[in-house]
């Protein structure tokens, strides 16, 4: 819910990340207040369009002061939900799940990654960042004691269905997939892809467009 | 360019890696003709919208006989720019560079990873997938030598940028990039990043708007 009760728009809902990213950053570096101007600039999108967009969340801009930066990461936080913990179980503890493990960026938005579960008993134990990994028959009782929010699922594609079948069981509503393939989860859970082919296809297409603009001017 | 010459919208442009990536997925389960609605359905996208789309690339669709899905593929992966290779190189082997250089979806689609670099000598030589480690100071000669498009930096935050700079000295102009920082790149030169934390945030979002909008119908 955003201003007088309405309901923020998907597409404003979209850049929040991206928003909240930038002022995470300006607020590691200590940076108290930001202008509509060069916040939108940093972004890479307008001020009026970015002026709009914060008028969803409540009145931070005090016009010629700036945005107060702690004060309207604090009101996106609650928006995405970073505010509180989200618990997380990591599904699969190879390179990709050490990978994420070790991703310095979760923790300091209260993702927690409480355990991780893997086929193979090499891993079980304490492991480096100081993540458990338990053998897949833990799952349930682990899932019935502690609060997980999100299953992130880095196990390969031929187990990954089975996998988010063992999550949704265990009432796990959300489900980050880093598998490329699609997902059959009842309709009160929520999935969200990770595509690596994506993100790279898009790139080699932004380099073909790149360079064909560049030989049309040249 | 697409018919007509006109150049196609960068929103359709989008789109592509979303229906290479189906469409792949039929060529490889054999299936040799799908219908518009069947496509549409399966992307998440309305009939009228993918026919509007794909017009941009050609005529492939038979009224009533469907798209034929080799020869979509090939067209589109024509513009993405699959149907030659695209050698690439790996700028860290730690974890995110091994989850990496594993992925199965790269070399299917022609993206090629031909050598590895880290400045931690116990990874250099042949590696798992066959892949060459090399340490650093043995990149521009590499480059020299290699027609290298692309290059993936999965190197510490801290690194980032002087890693994109060696790739950039090298002759480089695609940058994918996994780590959270803005980086520094000449206008030739094409970045696309790849932010873990902004994927998870959108799941934690659109997990809260979901059971929001649950409440309010219970």
């Amino acid at each position: 819910m955003g201003h007088e009760g309405r309901e923020i728009p998907l597409v404003v809902l979209r850049r929040l990340p991206i928003y909240q990213r930038y002022l995470d950053e300006l607020a590691r570096l200590s940076i108290e207040r930001i202008s509509s101007p060069e916040l939108a600039k940093r972004i890479g999108i307008t001020a009026s369009q970015l002026r709009q967009d914060l008028s969803w969340f409540g009145s931070f801009g005090l016009q010629g002061y700036g945005y107060n930066v702690q004060e309207l990461l604090h009101a996106i936080n609650s928006i995405i939900g970073l505010n509180e913990e989200t618990p997380m179980v990591l599904m699969g503890y190879g390179n990709l799940g050490r990978a994420i493990a070790g991703y310095e960026g979760f923790r300091r938005r209260n993702f927690n990654i409480i355990a991780a579960f893997d086929p193979n008993e090499n891993k079980w134990g304490i492991s480096e960042f100081d993540l458990p990994v338990y053998s897949l028959d833990k799952l349930q009782e682990f899932l019935q004691n502690n609060y997980v929010k999100i299953g992130i699922v880095t196990t390969p594609s031929g187990s990954a269905q089975e996998t988010v079948d063992l999550l949704v069981k265990g009432g796990v509503l959300g489900i980050w997939n880093f598998s490329p393939i699609r997902l059959n989860v009842p309709p009160d859970v929520v999935v969200e892809h990770l595509h690596l082919a994506n993100s790279l296809m898009t790139l080699s297409l932004k380099l073909r467009q790149h360079v064909a603009s560049q030989q049309e001017y040249s």
